[in-house]
């Protein structure tokens, strides 16, 4: 790829996510992963899959705004109309569409290319590990979610089952069990690596809170009457 | 402390913080994280220290609505007029009011009584360990500050020394150094126990953002002409 073409998606991507500094970060973490697991296959089209990561998330504020709207589906038809627009060929267009289209898990939308399997992957590695809690956390902050709820025999609820958003239920509905949802063996491996990180912090942050709730809530009964 | 004067406490708290799950949370386990470190004490004014926790963070609002307030000094107010109105004595309300103007580390106004210290002690509690770190990154959420900034050269910056606000830099600035500065043995003794926790889980996001850049950029590099 030209510098001129890298510098003109790039600037296409920071103008559809400009109100977010998370996001950015996302997009180039997501690039520079999906280049790492790139090294690891073989007939990459590298320039389809810089292509596709740069503009990956491009429909998430048609998604905010609109929260029946998919944000896969709608940053595809927006990436190919932006390349079709600037005069990139058609089957570039349409393959870039093609992984945008399928890099969040859905049923019956699998990534069917190499290089959408590999976006597909490096979006997921981006969940894994501390910087997926981080990730989760930060979003948690932005939609005003708490940490945890509390059942009603007055202990902290694990996030096992829940049905009220919080972090713990994210972690055990989302995080937890993502590790062997990768096409690539790269990404598997990068994802692996991180798992221990993520299972700590979730343990620990779980002992924290509980031991806290359930001495406390025993000393201020004895302290109420 | 009675019943009915701990749901007179509890009531008029929540209604102070109606619009923030995480503020509430914060709350109750500054206050079970209070009783914990009373328990070790002597002579502790458990009716004072229960009703200076429950209020601690009442002046949030004003001081998100006006940065140049500050919310210990507003809730301090704030917290000993609510008190005289519904009749509580002069000197318990002075000594709440004292409780909460001192909660906030401030050169020149540091907390004087026992009380004023054990709320202290529980407040920074809630800053260490896996907690302190969930609570900083659902902060980052909320102000949209990123998780770091990526220096000049192109490295992540480990947040020393930074300007631009992040999660490292508040980490650096704010979290990885607040464990000596308890004024109780049970205080530092709970924020030892979990140092460790938010140590692991700093070195664990630094090693994964910045190995993603490091190695992305410079595939970046030879792919991009």
């Amino acid at each position: 790829m030209t510098k001129e073409t890298y510098t003109l998606l790039e600037n296409y991507m920071l103008s559809c996510m400009e109100d977010s500094a998370h996001d950015k970060e996302h997009i180039y973490r997501v690039l520079y992963t999906a280049l790492d697991i790139a090294g690891t296959e073989e007939g990459v089209d590298m320039d389809v899959l810089i292509c596709a990561c740069l503009l990956h998330d491009i429909g998430r504020r048609e998604q905010y705004e609109d929260p029946k709207l998919c944000h896969a589906q709608a940053g595809a038809d927006k990436a190919c109309r932006f390349l079709l627009g600037q005069g990139f060929p058609e089957g570039f267009a349409a393959h870039v569409k093609e992984c945008i289209a399928s890099h969040r898990y859905r049923k019956g939308n699998e990534p069917q290319s190499l290089e959408a399997k590999i976006l597909f992957d490096a979006d997921k590695v981006d969940a894994s590990g501390a910087v997926g809690i981080a990730r989760t956390l930060i979003y948690n902050g932005q939609l005003s979610e708490p940490l945890y709820t509390v059942l009603p025999d007055g202990r902290v609820s694990d996030g096992t089952g829940d049905r009220e958003p919080s972090f713990f239920q994210e972690y055990k509905y989302k995080l937890e069990g993502l590790y062997d949802k990768f096409y690539t063996a790269r990404g598997t491996e990068i994802a692996g690596e991180r798992r221990q990180a993520a299972a700590a912090f979730y343990a620990s942050l779980l002992g924290e809170v509980s031991e806290a709730q359930q001495k406390g809530t025993a000393m201020l009964r004895a302290c109420v009457e």
